[in-house]
C-alpha cells in the first residue's frame, strides 16, 4: 500500500528559481508550451511560455529527443540543458539545450487560431472573445487577470486586516433584493427561484452576527442593456460593517481599502503592471460632492441642461469624473446622496431631507465602480418604508427577521470588479477585462 | 467639499485591544449587542456580544444614559466605564460603567425565538434553519463558520505559495460538464442555460493559460436526493494543475494543503477549536488503496458481500473509513483507481486498463470530500472517448478547442467545503455546517 505524505522533490524548475542566480552554467530542467519555433539554419530558438513568463531556449544539432519529431507551437515539452545569462532574452537568460522531451501534442494538422506569440493580438474583441481560451495564453491578455486577481488578494487582506468575516452567501434565492425586473429565473423543484442580484439580505443579516463582514463572489444581472459597461454575471466586492456612526465611515473603508490594494499590485504585481503599462491612481485624498451639487458643477462648467434632477445619466457621470480630474486631480470622486426613489427600499433617508439617501457612488475616470451606503437598521422604518413603496412585508419575513431582533447601525457597498480593472487599465469594454463574460448575446466559451 | 481619506481614527475598542493588557484601570468605550442583561437588585450585570467573544459589564445606579431605557436582548448599546481584570468573566474582564448609550433596538414588543444566549442551542435543527439569522448569533453556531472561513484561508494560501493563480470562472455555462440530470436550467435571453455543476471545463482551460490554477466558488447541483451529506448549491475548492507526472501529484499536492489549513486553524482559530472541542486530523500520511482492493478489503473484514464492483455505497465508503481508521490510524484514505463507468468523459483511463480511471476520491471519516484525477489532454483521445460514449464533439466546440491548440498533461481535484467542515466537525449533517443551505425543500432563509 502507498502511503501519501505531500509534495514531492521534482528537479524542475521555474523562471523564477533561474532568476535567483544559482543556477548560471548549470544543469537546468523546465517544461512549458512551445511559444514560439524559429529556425535559423545551424541553431533554432524555441521559446517556452510558463506561468510566470517566456524563456528562450536553443537548439543545435547535437540536441536528443527530437529524431522522429519536429517542434510546434501548442506542443508542450521538458527541455534540460544549461542555463546562461544572455540580456536580449525574456528575463534576461537564455537555456541552451542537449535534451528535448515532448509531453503532450496538439491535434494533428491544427493550426493556432491567433497569432498568440505576438506582443499585441490586434484582433476585434469579438474574435478576441470567441477564442477565449487560446487569446488568453497571449502575454498581455493573461497579464490582466493576474492584475484582477492582485485586485481581489488586496481586498480580501485589508479586509482581514480590518476584522472583517469572510462570508458565503447563497446564489440560488427566493427574494428578489435589489427590486426590478433584472433577475434570472430559475425553476427550483417545482418552486420559483432567482438568482441572486447582490448578496444585499445575507451580507446585511451576518453583520448581526460577526460585526463586520465581506463576500468576493458573482452576482447576476439579467439586464438586456448590450453596452460597454453591462455584464450578465460579474464578481462583486462586497463588504458590509456594523456600528458606524454615519455612511461616511463606508467611503473612509473604501478609499483606504483602496489604497492598500494598489500599493499591494505596486509589490506583488509589478511585472504585469510594466508589461500592461499601467498607472496606479492616488485614492487617499478622495473629494466627496453631492448628487445634486455634482449635477449643478458640471451644468456649469460645460454648459449643460440639466434633464432629469433624480438621475444621473453616463455622460454626466464621465463629466462629473473630467471635472475632479481637471479641478482636483483625482481620477475617483464620491458622488453622495443620491435621490430616494432612485435607491432600493433598504437604504437609509437622510433625516435632513427624506428626498434623499445617506448614500453615494464612488465613480472612477467617470464610471461607477461602487455604490454603498448606510442601511435601515430599524423594524418599524424598514417596515414603513416597504408599505410606502407599495411593498408586501409579508413577502420579506425571512429578511426583516434581523430587525425585528436587533441590528446595529450599518451600512456597506458593493464593488463590480470588472469595471474597476476595466478602469484602471483603461480599456473601453468592460468584457476586455471579464475571463468569460456573459452577455445578452454571449454565453460561451 | 469634504475629502475621503482613510480610517478615521475612533476610541472605540475591540476585545483584542483590551487584552493586550495596556487597558486595565483605564476608561475604555466599546459597542456591541446586549447579549444577556441579569437584574441583581443593586447591581445588574450586561454581557455585550461582539464578534470576538463576550464582555461582562457592571451596572450600578449611578451609571449615566438609561434614565428613559431599559436594557433588553438584542439592543446594541456603547458603553464606557473602567476595564478590570476578572477572572469569574468572559476573557477575563469586566468593564464597570459609566455610561450607556443606546444605538439601536429591536422591534417593539418582540422576543427572542431562541435561547441564543445559552452555550447550547438546544433546538432541532430543522427550527435553527428556519431561524438561520437569529441562530447564528449563537457563540458555538457562528464559531463553525469562522472554522470554515480559515479553511478557506488556508486553501487559498497554500495555492499562492504553490504558485496556482486564482480564477473566477462563469456560473452560467451553456454545456454540462459533468453529465447526469442534476444541472439547474435558466432562461437565458431565450437560450437554453445551465448553472454550473463545477468549474471543470474553464479551470482545465486556464491551465492552458497559467500553467497551475485554482477556485474556490459556488457550485449548483439539482440533485433531487434529501440526505444527510448532499446540498443544492455548495462551496467547492477546486485546483487544476499542470504538467504532472501523473495523477499522484494531485493527491500530494492536496495531502500538502490540508497539512499547512490544519496548521493555520491551529494557529489563527484556535479560540473556534477550543469552542468546539475540534481535534485536527493528521494528513501527512495518507493510505491510497485501489478501489477494487478497498471493496475486496472490507468486504472481508466487515464480512460483506460486493454487491455492486463499479460503484461505492455510502456504507461502503464508511466501512472503508472505518478499516482505514483501525488499520493504519488515519482519518483519511484516497480511494484511487475508479471504474471508467463512474466517471465523466474527460477522465483519463488507465493505460494498463482503461476499464478503470487515474482518479480518485478522498474520503475523510468514511464520507467523500473530493474527486480528482487526471484529464485526457490529447485531442483526438479526447474525441474518441466522446464519440464512445455516444457524445457529440460539435457540442463541445469550444472545450475541445484548449485540446485542439494543446494542453500539457494536467489533472485536479474538488473538495466540497462544507463536507470537510462536517467531518471536521465530527457534525451529522451537512446542513449544520452551511451558513444558508439550499436543499430540495429549503430555498430561505
Amino acid at each position: 500500500m502507498e502511503f501519501i505524505k505531500g509534495i514531492k522533490e521534482k528537479d524542475v524548475l521555474e523562471i523564477s528559481d533561474i532568476l535567483t542566480g544559482d543556477w548560471f552554467g548549470k544543469e537546468v530542467v523546465l517544461r512549458g508550451f512551445v511559444h514560439t519555433v524559429r529556425d535559423m539554419g545551424e541553431i533554432s530558438f524555441v521559446v517556452l511560455r510558463k506561468y510566470e513568463g517566456l524563456v528562450q531556449c536553443v537548439i543545435d544539432s547535437k540536441v536528443k529527443g527530437l529524431e522522429d519529431k519536429t517542434l510546434k507551437e501548442g506542443m508542450t515539452i521538458e527541455v534540460k540543458g544549461i542555463a546562461a545569462t544572455e540580456d536580449r532574452a525574456p528575463n534576461g537568460f537564455e537555456v541552451r539545450l542537449t535534451d528535448i522531451r515532448v509531453l503532450s501534442e496538439p491535434a494533428k494538422d491544427s493550426t493556432m487560431p491567433l497569432p498568440i506569440s505576438k506582443w499585441k493580438l490586434n484582433t476585434s474583441l469579438e474574435t478576441k472573445l470567441s477564442l477565449r481560451p487560446i487569446a488568453l495564453r497571449n502575454v498581455r491578455e493573461r497579464a490582466i487577470f493576474k492584475i484582477q486577481e492582485g485586485l481581489v488578494r488586496g481586498f480580501r487582506d485589508f479586509m482581514f486586516q480590518n476584522h472583517f468575516t469572510e462570508v458565503r452567501t447563497p446564489k440560488i434565492v427566493a427574494g428578489n433584493a435589489e427590486g426590478g425586473a433584472n433577475v434570472f429565473k430559475l425553476e427550483y423543484f417545482g418552486k420559483k427561484a432567482f438568482l441572486a442580484q447582490s448578496p444585499q439580505f445575507y451580507k446585511q443579516t451576518m453583520v448581526g452576527i460577526y460585526d463586520r463582514v465581506f463576500e468576493a463572489a458573482p452576482v447576476f444581472r439579467a439586464e438586456k442593456h448590450n453596452t460597454t459597461r453591462h455584464l450578465n454575471e460579474y464578481t462583486s466586492l462586497d463588504f458590509e460593517m456594523g456600528y458606524i456612526d454615519g455612511f461616511e465611515d463606508i467611503m473612509d473603508m473604501e478609499a483606504a481599502m483602496l489604497t492598500y490594494t494598489f500599493e499591494f499590485l505596486k509589490k506583488e504585481y509589478a511585472k504585469e503592471l510594466k508589461l500592461l503599462d499601467v498607472k496606479l491612481p492616488a485614492a487617499d485624498n478622495i473629494p466627496a460632492v453631492r448628487f445634486d451639487e455634482a449635477k449643478q458643477l458640471v451644468a456649469e462648467k460645460y454648459d449643460r441642461k440639466i434633464k432629469n434632477p433624480y438621475d444621473l445619466e453616463p455622460e454626466e457621470e464621465i463629466l462629473i469624473g473630467k471635472y475632479f480630474k481637471e479641478e482636483h486631480n483625482s481620477d475617483f470622486v464620491f458622488v453622495t446622496h443620491y435621490p430616494s426613489k432612485k435607491r432600493p427600499f433598504y437604504a437609509m433617508d437622510d433625516p435632513a431631507d427624506n428626498k434623499f439617501t445617506l448614500s453615494f457612488d464612488l465613480l472612477f475616470k467617470g464610471m461607477e465602480v461602487t455604490t454603498g451606503g448606510q442601511r435601515i437598521h430599524n423594524y418599524e422604518e424598514q417596515v414603513d418604508k416597504m408599505v410606502k413603496r407599495g411593498m408586501d412585508p409579508e413577502e420579506f419575513t425571512n429578511y426583516l427577521m434581523i430587525f425585528k431582533h436587533g441590528m446595529p447601525p450599518h451600512g456597506g457597498l458593493g464593488i463590480g470588479l470588472e469595471r474597476l480593472t476595466m478602469k484602471l487599465l483603461d480599456e473601453q469594454n468592460v468584457r476586455e477585462t471579464t475571463l468569460f463574460p456573459r452577455d445578452v448575446s454571449r454565453l460561451e466559451p
